[in-house]
């Protein structure tokens, strides 16, 4: 069982529409989950909230937070926000190390973030190298080092906007069937994203749709989508009806 | 769990040096493993068997159904061999339904086979070619189909003998470390290619050496290496800790 | 403006799903588009048909006939059937011949297909390389040669089901929302494959969106993606505004 | 028809040989086009210069801007240059901000720069790279935001020097014959390389032979050729008769 | 020193427009070179001679080997063709077998052919194919087998029509300086296919821009392009000034 | 011959592991041989040494240097160091300017560096972007400039811990056979990480029997692999008999 998965997003609200299923059924097998956002995208993702007159950015980002911490708290998990701005997110040696230090404190088993392409947002790209890099910093080279280390976790990046675009293939399907309405709700709490619950609730069905197809097993109905980046270290090899969509 | 498992190689002795730790685990842990050759290897592979004086070709065949049997017993498999002759194998129609009728009647969770790239060998890319056009017509199309279907098996690739120049890119490493005996034991079986030993003894310390990097693990000690060429569907997010290297 | 248009299906349904909306759109400006299934699906994908008893190969096939007529019919189409047989379909010699005279005789400025790989289907990979292969046959090298020849016609490929496990990289969203209704109706013909209808419904909405994040134009509804593997041959660099969703 | 084009290179004759006939053509059509040089190439494309005894920085700049401006008018184009320096040329906070900003006062349909890899310049990756980010920042991530933005640009790369070696595959072949004449005379304006004449003369004359072979259009003679980065949102699926070379 | 080179073509006169320049360096430094097409070209290449009134194939067969022939004279070449027809060629076992054994019979250092990709041309990728199936045939699996083998020899292609849409990456330049004048002479005898002399008379041109960059070597005019597609082994890391272009 | 060899490592030992034997071999042939490590790898690398209490900073770098001072010259290598600080390396713009400087010194034929990519190491493409900056930076645009240039070196990449994973395809495989025990020798210096000795002498072993395979030179006992990424421009196509293993 996974203890411990780390979430991180260049936005507040990424982890929503892209690992909300994966995080709520980590947390109901007992995982502790922890959700960071490197900024609160209150420049490139909250023109909702500056429609409102007299709006300021400490108000938006309050809100994007407030937002933020009910949707994680719905899905059992803890929302932490380095708040170091968007559009352009820019990673400088001490957002680095601050990374690498918090990867260190967190000791993830797995860390979900996103594809180190996207040509639709300056920051998606940026948050992944930082990740790959911080990552590395706190778990070595696999050998003795002058710092202290953590097991190199599991990298999987969760699904872009538009994925063939990103490069995105996807290799691991998850099934949220389980946890559907608690993405649901998660995700209504992005008020100041609402266009995006319709496609993402479609996506779920889509994704579904492909899983079932894939594994031939017909009680999936809803599912997330995945792309694992670094390999597995197994004691047998994984089937659909072992340890998988086992049922 | 696994519990039906298809190696399907070119010739006689493929499964021995690529997979033999994968079907050990699989048979320890009660799985039913089914090793298929498409041909012996009589003409590319069996050169120490032809410089015996008066050899025939269907004495070099006996040979290598002996050898290949007893390697199969010890790993705790059957031994199938369609016979259909090597440099160049060929797959006309009828071998092709044959071998999806065998698909069909096995049922396998798991078919293990080459990769689908190897500038190395004539026979192995024509092997890939036709495991998966088999196993797409004995599983349909995920839909209704005219004819009865199985589920859609899984699939791996194997390592071929020169991997970077294979495309081969692993990214499941199996920790064989509790079956590496049978291993060492069932290549001892393959008399005819007795240079194969020390290569590929050496090779599973590699592969065990990069699955410690990876997992930070400390007790893989002999690991095979495979490519995943088919997404995996599943309940949670694995990651090293959680049904795979969870000792 | 294209005056031919030649969409080529492994089965009989294959163009509703997939470019209804761009034959509605060429038939709509004049253009004379036929539709050429190589063969009716009457094994892989009838399944719906075959659970009616006493049902035989001759009356799937009538049935697929019928109903891809009608979609086509609607879409302003002629459809043409070569009944080479599915799961597997096979071209020979004479069938690729067969092919070449048929793009000859049709001329068309475009070519629709299927994409290079799919391996979630067997006939769709053996669709496409026939295609391209008679394509050549029936447009020469681009020097004189002993027969007739046609111009080179632009070749699209349609969305498969799984894009990204199929390498789909879509390039061209063509804006269907002028003619959403006739695909619509062209998908009700297909009576033996309903449960596509849904996905496919909401297929149009997802890549309409898409379509709007790229092009910054709010008009488009509903898309058909679709990536195009020849170059273009241009008097102007297009861009949106000139030409594409200049309304 | 394109309102507004806009080229991006990384020295300040880069527009000349990569893209006079776009420049040309879109002018003549009643275009605006502007082309902005983010350095003069004074220390790395200027040696001819420097062979003057006693030449001096800023002697060179002003000779190099002298030269693209007559270029530029030739071609109907206005001449800016950010003057950032070259080799190597490097892009900070203020910088990326500034062409930003530029992108959004011009507005473009389209924006043409250098490819993302160039094993044989260090500039012109990291321009392409700061074209694609400030390109971002300028128009949004599709969705409200804080600031003001244009609709996203389409994006061409030109064709760099040895194209294969810098990943560079056209798609879209220009027809340039009808200002094929304008482009020779934009070349002789950079006195400064003259050398690169008689090589990008011949490209265009090899590109035409390409472009006659893919369309079958017998009157193209010279063709720039461009990589279209972007997908196309179009009305209907182009061929080379309608839109394109449809003399 | 290479001591013997083979050069397969899919058509007679593929091999003077793509190697002539090697062909003669290695017969100017006494290598044995010969030349194998595994068709006429009469139907695909050979229009200019089937405009000519009363045409038979029989007699474009045979001015097709007398051009070939001549031009392979002037290279120092043997000229062979297999006549397997052309448009489609096609490769059944016994041609296989018969190209496997000629590979044998000629036991050749290096073989230069077609890319595995040609858009183009039907005929290139199945003539690419073929020599790579009937190499492995004739060296073996590089261990003791049932049949004479040969050593493997190093693998080139030469460069197609169009080649980054044939993915073709030159990673070899051959200075031709030295026997351009040959090339020109055998590009002449090819009558029937004229059109092609200026294209590749420029191109050798072209080639020698980019050696002299790649290099630094000033003293390279004209150059052949190729892909090497098998690994060197060496027993020193080669450079450009040692056992290359060390003049 | 190769007269001067640069090989740029991120860490003190890189060289030993990974291009011991072409160095020895380089030297062995008259060349000169520099070896320059940005860093100490001292906190990455190193913890060997940071297990004995009261260690230090200034002693580890120290004793790194010292070993890998020893290790070059058993090699025939000259040692330098610029002590950038690891984990993470950081190259600043004075950093870039010295290393193309010190590029510049050295004018090498040939650099040897890490490969671009290492998701298990944030060092090693750090220090390959950087070589490949510098180089250009060092090496001009192949025009004349207004700084002094070096000819463009070739450029290697030494094989990475887990080549498959860091996109490694070796495409020059070195006999190292001659050199073998000097190999042995300067990787025993290292004693800070000894752990890889018997990793890296097996590793010789096997791309010693990849040389055989691939060129079927049976002399070949031990190699190196590499991959070139810089173009070769010959003199003549070098094939596996004449220039390469010609023994």
């Amino acid at each position: 069982m996974t203890k411990r998965l780390l979430v991180v997003g260049a936005h507040a609200a990424d982890f929503v529409w892209r690992a909300a299923g994966a995080i709520a059924l980590a947390t109901a097998q007992g995982a502790q989950a922890t959700v960071l956002a490197l900024s609160y995208g209150e420049r490139g993702e909250s023109g909702e909230l500056w429609k409102e007159p007299g709006q300021t950015v400490e108000r938006v980002k309050q809100i994007r937070h407030e937002q933020a911490e009910r949707a994680a708290q719905i899905l059992g998990a803890q929302f932490v926000c380095f708040d170091l701005g968007d559009y352009p997110l820019e990673i400088d040696r001490a957002a680095l190390e601050r990374l690498a230090a918090f990867i260190r404190d967190v000791g993830p088993d797995i860390i979900i973030t996103h594809t180190p392409h996207d040509p639709f947002n300056p920051d998606h790209p940026v948050t992944h190298d930082a990740v790959m890099r911080a990552r590395l910093l706190a778990s070595g080279a696999g050998v003795a080092s002058a710092f202290e280390t953590v097991k190199p976790p599991v990298v999987y990046c969760f699904e872009p906007h538009q994925p063939e675009l990103c490069g995105f293939t996807p290799n691991v399907f998850l099934d949220i069937t389980p946890v559907y309405e608690q993405k649901i709700m998660a995700m209504q709490q992005i008020g100041s994203q609402q266009y995006l619950q319709h496609y993402y609730t479609e996506l779920a069905e889509r994704r579904g749709n492909h899983a079932r197809r894939i594994s031939g097993d017909a009680t999936v109905r809803y599912a997330e989508a995945f792309q694992r980046i670094t390999p597995a270290v197994v004691r047998w090899l994984p089937s659909h009806d072992e340890g998988e969509v086992s049922r």
